[in-house]
């Protein structure tokens, strides 16, 4: 949608460096932008980029703003301020209130006027969804779940039972939530099945990444606070409880029953035991294994980087040869009495 | 279901402490049940939840029995128990056998009477499906796959070819069976790809959690024996043999040709590399790399627990600086000569 | 489709070693060939089940040819000369051009003649689908995208918005690509999501593994370029690129912006960070870790293998206790002064 710099300086409440009127109907990377685009600095890594950059007006710390080639915007969060300018400038698709003929809603669920439910979507029994939530193509609603107002259920998303969610959220294709926990009781003969009876409670602002998986309950709910983000491939087991504005990078595993407090940042492929608790605003680095409590608030890791073969077979030599080392100091240790 | 106490001690052959005329109605657990529900005591962790407790009756050994402010149901198994008598207190969705309008069958399926085939499900050719099976809206089963009796293919399964599985089986939402391995060959010109001809053979009893993906075998097929149990996320490669009963928990990856034996167990995240094998009972923790043969039963380990990042990064270059300290050791022994 | 060992021989330019009226009409391992099969031998590791292979003729490398009791294919690269005579001895299945009735064709869609529109699948506004092209039962073609010649997209596949891809790419079953990327601005009052409005490119010759995600640029585009091939469950984040002939096995995830050069090739379970670079020719082994920028070829690991729990505990605890042995050095060191 074009737009003045006047009008998204006015709009957003930042400080404009440069003409008003130039009209913006784009973004872009500040390598890539053409000379209608709305471009941020979010780094002093970018800097390079800056100086050379072919967007019409850039988004920016103050102290950046004198070294810009570009009309400036001045924000003390750039990237936050771009989020928001940039779902002005390039809105999503919209689509329009409607029930495709393909699709197959249950008789007894009950649907607001201005819900779009796409080509051969299924609504099952007693569901329940929102005002302006849009339900993609191929997207399943199982029984009794709930959906609040203005979420989204890309396509092929499916909701299998008793999933209850707030409003505003989004899932992606390929998500999976309120499927059967991992439950099972060993017996002489084998394994057999624990009924997972409860359901999955999803608050306000929450987004979650495709194909990722989020089981329901065993007796109680699994719970999602609000705010909660998740990246993609990630799995959250039975009766997980996430607090508010958490956020998971791609490929976290989290066991049944583990609790995560406000504001944690888990980065890619953490895993996370079950029965345990991370405390608030813990941020665990890539690869992490949470395998006892964690009280304190922090930065936690457990990862090792990578290196060549030969270095790091060395490296696991010597750690393996550890024991004849600390024999030896005592060795010397002894002899020096 | 409402039953009353005494018919569940009759009915599981368990002793009954308190009085059996009450009738249970529901489950919960220690902390949330009503007056109506049936809870268990699984470890003695939970002793202290018992205590306070509102639950009618709770499962428990009998050692344990005495402590109870509730009526006891006394079994050596408690967890085992409670999801025998979960099953009966709150049975599944039933469903009534019922080829939906929207599913679209193959004429050269075969289809029991009892069968349930949900809205927008595909059949495709010459696939099998017996007694009492329950396929979910949106699921595929492609050409020549053959299903026993009373299994479950729940929303967005996709049997994608040629996957043979036996009673009783349970696929969960999202979860892939029979799509090609990943078998590729190496030319001057790239990668060529190796036709993937073998098929999936599933045993009895056996549950796949959502989005896990099971591959066909590249000539020979990829075989899950009876009653294994693989939670979500999962990854079982081409030609890949899981033994009786062996349980993975969530996001383990298993390499084409891996062979698996009998009753183990694999937390979350594990990693095996392929052609190799792991025999009976071998327990694996959580994000351990198995990269070779295992040949001993037991347990086994290769993950390091998160730290504070800073003690980390301190013990890492511990680790990096090994080589110094060896040759300090080595200056010591020499001048102690 | 069964051939004489005279028209392979013929076809493909190899020896023929054996009488060349023989018919194949099938492909076997060694282990479990009939007498109408053909094996290969594709390594020395299997050269004992050559010796009792039922197989009618075996590929193999000239030096190995003399050993063999079967008729013999001569080749320099046994397993690629395999997966070409293979695809000619089995193939795949073939499908006519059709669209179901049941699919879902947007009127606003280009869709080729010969193309195949399997049951329920959904083809969305402005779509284009080239020659020869098959879209499996269930799959969706969102709005915009593009899809070239003799593709392949199985059941359920989901193709979400904005996705270009070149000819003869195969996508398998669960696979999405082009959903939103992971972006998230930090405010006070919480996460803000940062629109994602680039899209997906793709080659030619592109393999894509099931319940594999590849998210669509946050700006520009995310790249994956000719003949790369994904396994199962891996994760490409927004705005990676992927040189030409890169290879990852399953469950890698590559954060967002991260590049990586041609011809390298992952295990399975690597994480990659954003925002760095891998140069061309690089090995990662499995569970690797990359952290930072890689700028020469070779080989790289950072994974620990696994051994009994007894043992790794005790390493662990000395790896733990290095600073006290590191101590004890530095007073032998002092004292011997």
């Amino acid at each position: 949608m074009p737009i003045s710099l006047r009008e998204l300086a006015e709009r957003f409440d930042c400080e404009l460096i440069g003409d008003p009127d130039v009209i913006i109907d784009t973004v872009g990377s500040l390598c890539n932008a053409g000379p209608n685009a709305l471009s941020f600095l979010a780094g002093s890594a970018f800097k390079k980029q800056l100086a050379s950059t072919k967007a019409a007006a850039v988004i920016m710390r103050a102290d950046d703003a004198q070294s810009s080639p570009t009309a400036v915007l001045v924000d003390d969060n750039p990237y936050a301020c771009y989020a928001r300018m940039a779902a002005v400038v390039c809105p999503g698709p919209v689509f329009k209130p409607d029930v495709h003929s393909s699709a197959v809603v249950a008789t007894t669920a009950s649907i607001a006027k201005s819900v779009h439910i796409g080509a051969n979507a299924v609504v099952e029994d007693g569901a329940t969804i929102g005002e302006n939530t849009y339900i993609g193509p191929g997207a399943i609603v199982g029984p009794d779940c709930v959906i609040g107002d203005d979420c989204r259920l890309n396509a092929n998303v499916t909701f299998v039972r008793n999933v209850t969610i707030g409003d505003r959220c989004i899932f992606h294709s390929g998500s999976v939530v309120g499927a059967d926990g991992f439950g099972n009781a060993m017996t002489p003969e084998g394994w057999i099945k624990v009924p997972q009876l409860g359901g999955v409670r999803v608050g306000n602002d929450v987004e979650v990444g495709s194909n990722t998986t989020i089981d329901c309950g065993a007796i109680d709910d699994t719970v999602i606070e609000d705010g909660v983000r998740l990246d993609n491939l990630i799995q959250i087991g039975h009766n997980v409880h996430i607090g508010e504005h958490t956020a998971m990078a791609t490929a976290c595993a989290i066991a049944g029953s583990a609790r995560i407090g406000k504001r944690c940042m888990f980065a890619g492929m953490v895993g996370m035991a079950g029965h345990i608790e991370v405390c608030d605003d813990v941020v665990v680095n890539g690869k992490g294994m949470v395998s006892k409590n964690i009280t304190e608030p922090g930065a936690y890791a457990s990862n090792f980087p990578i290196e060549p073969v030969r270095d790091w077979n060395r490296r696991v030599a010597k750690i393996r040869r550890l024991d004849k080392l600390i024999e030896r100091v005592s060795k010397l240790e002894q002899d020096a009495k």
